[in-house]
């Protein structure tokens, strides 16, 4: 199935054959170069290898959060100088949403900007990384803090991929499905929440479904002045423990961090909108069941207060909420005072 | 004087005064900070630091060619974040056109890009890079390799920043007031090849009529497809020259360099297009007399040429020129063999 994205692209969801590689070729690229990370290249490539010319550059980036940074993206850049990359040629970029925000963010600064392509491989990027143009890396202990927005030329979503994936990182990748439902789309949250076996789902139902959501916010907000900003429903306390977490031998995935923010942010939503207590029940009811309880300690709050203060979404000193007023829809736009993150931090420790 | 640059900004040429100031405070920007450079933050930032806001945050950047790199937009990075810049916040860049490229990369990448307005504080940068939206550092010893297009919000000409610049750095920048007039305008070469005394000049109606070429190529083609390169007439042996003596104590200013390679470039031009050599004669015998003759050592030549391949205007490994057909207009996508090149070289050391 294709997904229009404004004029500029379009999301093929489907397996990828060699008809997407013709179109690519028609696209009549001085070259390609293709950009994985140490797990894509050995479970991800071997699918679409015998679909690249012989000679491809392939260019390994290290794979994890911890390494997109700026001197990932200092190989990278070498390494597409020493393949000779010029301005007319195209990026294949083939990972997970790491993989896809750096790579991107080093092609569409790369003599200042190639073409570049997108084969997300972990449910996360399918769902959220794909569609929306925001690439980039963390600086300075704050994540995705540079970077640009810019789109690709085409994503391709090929479910096969999946199956090169742990049980955890689909998990982790679920969290942003549940978070479109919630905030825009309440008949989908209602089909949603009775799923509890995520190794049954068929993803190829699921995902379109889940991507289209975004990409009706992303089209009407491309530059995230309003409402794409609902898209952050989970993430202001969401970021700040999967940062706090991330240098640690307990590190959370992104899905896992974003589940606990969006059980505290809908409590914030009962304390600061119109979201009803028996919501709250059913939507901290079912992340539990999917994502368990992981103890936020007293002592780290300090931490997690200054990490959201620092994160890119507020406009001055205070802290940015996107809140629920209802599942399916969501206010952004929404502060609240330390004191009151701190009481949500507490509640949601006291449902362990 | 007002340049109109499509829908998205305005060039400001005159003094600057309280209503420029009185326009960006209408924008309501929630701050702004300044990005100036060891040399601008003495002589610059005071003709205009009355109109400020007490407090603003000023961020001084280490000046030259040299610290145009990654390292540099670190720091620049960590002192946004230090000053708690926002995304609704505007940088104020005053400065030559290293900190006009690079404080722009640092802002459009900033939390995926913040608004930014240019003061260029030299004659290179009120004429060439305060129009055209190209921002970026050099990486890997090419020039301008990482890098983005993005425009400012303004951009705010007052030529009584050249009196804070040497007689030499006067010369450098109008090196592109040359080209401007050779790649796109007989008339304005006709005029400007009567200029033998910088320091006599008229600036205030020279800038302006040098902007408006630019202007007019790059709304033509504002991603360099064609049209625009015609203004790196000179740029390609010149980029390499500069490059090359960049690191030793001979260094050459850009239009120095520019203006050897505008030399160069002309004698290709009467070898691979049109151009008389009565044309050439006077080009070269005008450029002479302004910026006299830096011998090209042969043992150079060798690296120039692997300079000149890495330039990211190739599109594949041959080199790319844009050439003459006469004074006033140029042909783009041309390409010269090595020994075409070291063959203008020796020419051009023969004119010492």
């Amino acid at each position: 199935m294709t997904l229009q994205v404004a004029d500029s692209y379009q999301i093929e969801i489907g397996s990828i054959t060699q008809k997407h590689f013709d179109w690519l070729r028609g696209k009549e690229y001085a070259g390609w170069i293709v950009f994985a990370d140490d797990n894509t290249v050995i479970d991800c490539l071997p699918l679409i290898e015998h679909y690249l010319p012989e000679g491809t550059p392939v260019v390994v980036a290290p794979e994890g959060e911890l390494n997109k940074h700026l001197g990932t993206c200092q190989e990278l850049w070498e390494a597409m100088f020493e393949a000779g990359v010029g301005r007319r040629w195209c990026a294949i970029c083939l990972g997970g949403g790491v993989l896809e925000d750096m790579s991107g963010f080093v092609a569409s600064t790369y003599k200042r900007g190639i073409d570049f392509l997108q084969i997300p491989t972990t449910l996360l990027s399918m769902v959220d990384s794909s569609v929306g143009g925001k690439l980039g890396i963390d600086f300075n202990h704050v994540k995705n803090s540079i970077g640009v927005f810019n789109d690709p030329v085409a994503v391709w979503i090929d479910p096969a991929f999946l199956k090169t994936l742990s049980a955890r990182e689909v998990r982790s990748g679920y969290g942003e499905i549940v978070k479109h439902a919630l905030i825009a789309d309440r008949e989908q949250w209602e089909a949603v929440k009775t799923i509890t076996k995520l190794e049954e789902v068929d993803w190829s139902t699921i995902i379109p479904a889940s991507v289209n959501i975004k990409r009706e916010v992303v089209l009407e907000d491309p530059f995230e002045k309003g409402l794409r900003k609902s898209l952050n429903f989970g993430h202001t306390i969401g970021h700040a423990i999967e940062s706090f977490w991330l240098e640690t031998e307990d590190r959370l995935f992104h899905g896992e961090a974003v589940a606990a923010g969006m059980i505290m942010e809908s409590w914030l939503s009962t304390q600061l909108d119109s979201l009803s207590g028996d919501d709250l029940e059913e939507i901290t009811t079912y992340l539990l069941k999917i994502y368990g309880h992981q103890a936020v300690p007293e002592s780290a709050f300090g931490q997690l207060l200054t990490l959201m203060r620092q994160d890119k979404k507020n406009e001055d000193s205070r802290i940015n909420f996107t809140l629920l007023s209802a599942p399916g829809s969501a206010r952004v736009n929404a502060t609240a005072e330390p004191d009151m993150i701190v009481a949500a931090l507490r509640w949601y420790n006291g449902l362990g």
